[in-house]
């Protein structure tokens, strides 16, 4: 029986709230989630519907819906969402998501997830996925570009799947910089501020994790043999990194569709850089479809557009384990 | 403070169930809640967003999503639903359905409402404004065209609107007529099993809510001055009544873009007998920026497509019920 299965075949609606999610969601167990629904992808057991996002003309707000099927996984559902500039004013989270399960079997809604905490956890699996499989095994400097709300998320997720002995970081404002200190001290890995071509000419994994529209590191920066997982473009217009390291690199996403049209990997594609036959899903290494890094000298990047796959991924590996340590609440509906 | 207003301003979760939705919503509250509606997408005041439907490839199920936003009744949102052929054998409803509410202020989920009985209420309430708004006065004989589990809900509603003295129905399998008879006979009104042309000949209202791919009633057979709502076409391809007969009649609307891609008049758009001019909205009668019906030979249509934000509505007006009447579960997420 699959995770989601004995899920499914409970009856019922399961609330898992936002604490719940936090209690019973380690690294390890997005990882997995991440990884497994990735290669579900590039079998073709799993797809994304379309993308709904609109501005709504209310409150500033952005609003959509990602969704889809694992058909391995028996995943169904959707993460509805948005961005509420004017949340952060009354205390509340400017991101607001829900994710939403239904039963494959039947179409009836089968649990309500807090989404919030979990696309923090699933944005970070995906580029820990990518370093597991990616980087070089030697590595021993991280650099991180982004001090955000996620950046602490990536540092953590990252550190986890090589043996980092140091952190090097950059951000627009070099305040926020202290988050990613703070995290990096507490894992008694030495952390130091750098500025981007230092940052590049000492790290072997890089991770952006910015609302950048232009290029923030240049190839001529990186070293041979690094992997950089480009975390932050989820938009049309949006970019992190210089279209000839993109073009230098050889190139993965979790979906091709979205990585030539809102990822990274657009403006290589629009100026013609680079094709969409360059870009390999991560999906088809975890496979053994295609073998990954190829020598120590290739630079290998990441495009991380983030799906609503990994959403249910992560949702219905949370539900199933609420639902074993008595922390879901159960509803009639 | 608008209606939806109270919800949204409410703390954590409502929990509306399916039987909180039953008995709290009766039909004239889903009448007024959809007439509004109508009202505001023609004013601009709302709109859908794009329609998300899959055929998943798993229990030969359509799965998908209607969802929209309704700035004047502050509803946001979406109906998730879908189609599961085997679900009568386990006895469950085929379509399931389940609508979530969103509070346009700061994006946080605000109520969960069951949507299989709102489904069928909403549809009901949309061919009953069409008769309301443009119906002659003076109707007698409603005409039934399908038998199917929609048909009595759409009986019941229309008999509201006009003192009609006789039902006359046709169904494909005869024996589902009983259903409508039992219903016509509850409330006292006289009820007759015709053929299809005698319908036509009898009828002064006809609603045609079955699932056909060919025209069920031609031109020639209708009387001056009917009123139809063909509420069954929802999908390309579906047709319930003869192209020649679309083009004669003066063709509403619950959303043009629907109407011309996969209503009823998509096929009479196709042929080139109609153009997209030709079609005004129900809403903009209801606002009175268009005149309705102008004389009493005039043959009036309905194409009644189905939008998410019809199913909003009634679930923004079943939760305020709810709460107010403590039909409503709360939970915290």
């Amino acid at each position: 029986m699959s995770e989601a299965n004995s899920v499914n075949s409970n009856e019922g609606l399961l609330i898992v709230s936002e604490d719940a999610c936090k209690s019973v969601i380690d690294r390890p167990s997005a990882f997995i989630a991440v990884e497994n629904v990735f290669a579900s992808m590039s079998r073709g057991d799993a797809y994304n519907f379309p993308v709904i996002r609109e501005a709504i003309g209310y409150a500033d707000a952005l609003y959509g819906f990602k969704s889809g099927f694992d058909r391995a996984g028996k995943s169904l559902g959707l993460k509805s969402g948005g961005y509420w500039p004017g949340n952060a004013a009354k205390g509340l989270t400017n991101h607001q998501s829900t994710i939403f399960l239904f039963n494959p079997d039947n179409g009836k809604l089968r649990a309500l997830v807090g989404g919030n905490y979990l696309t923090a956890v699933r944005t970070a699996a995906a580029s820990a996925v990518s370093i597991a499989h990616l980087a070089r095994k030697d590595s021993k400097v991280l650099g991180m570009v982004g001090a955000g709300h996620q950046s602490t998320f990536q540092l953590r997720a990252a550190l986890e799947q090589r043996s980092f002995e140091k952190v090097v970081a950059w951000n627009k404002n070099k305040d926020r910089l202290k988050n990613l200190q703070a995290v990096a001290e507490e894992l008694g890995v030495p952390f130091e501020a750098v500025e981007r071509e230092q940052l590049c000419s000492e790290a072997d994994v890089i991770i952006t994790i910015t609302s950048a529209f232009e290029p923030l590191l240049m190839k001529e920066w990186i070293k041979p043999g690094t992997h950089i997982a480009c975390m932050g473009t989820d938009t049309v217009g949006k970019q992190e990194v210089d279209v000839n390291l993109v073009a230098s690199a050889t190139v993965f996403t979790d979906e091709i569709a979205q990585s030539i049209s809102l990822g990274e990997a657009q403006h290589a594609i629009k100026s013609g850089a680079i094709k969409e036959s360059d870009i390999t899903t991560l999906g088809d290494v975890i496979n053994g479809d295609h073998p990954g890094r190829s020598s120590d000298d290739e630079i290998t990047l990441f495009d991380g557009t983030g799906v609503g796959l990994q959403d249910l991924a992560v949702a219905s590996a949370a539900a199933k384990l609420a639902l074993e340590k008595g922390e879901a609440q159960h509803i009639s509906l």
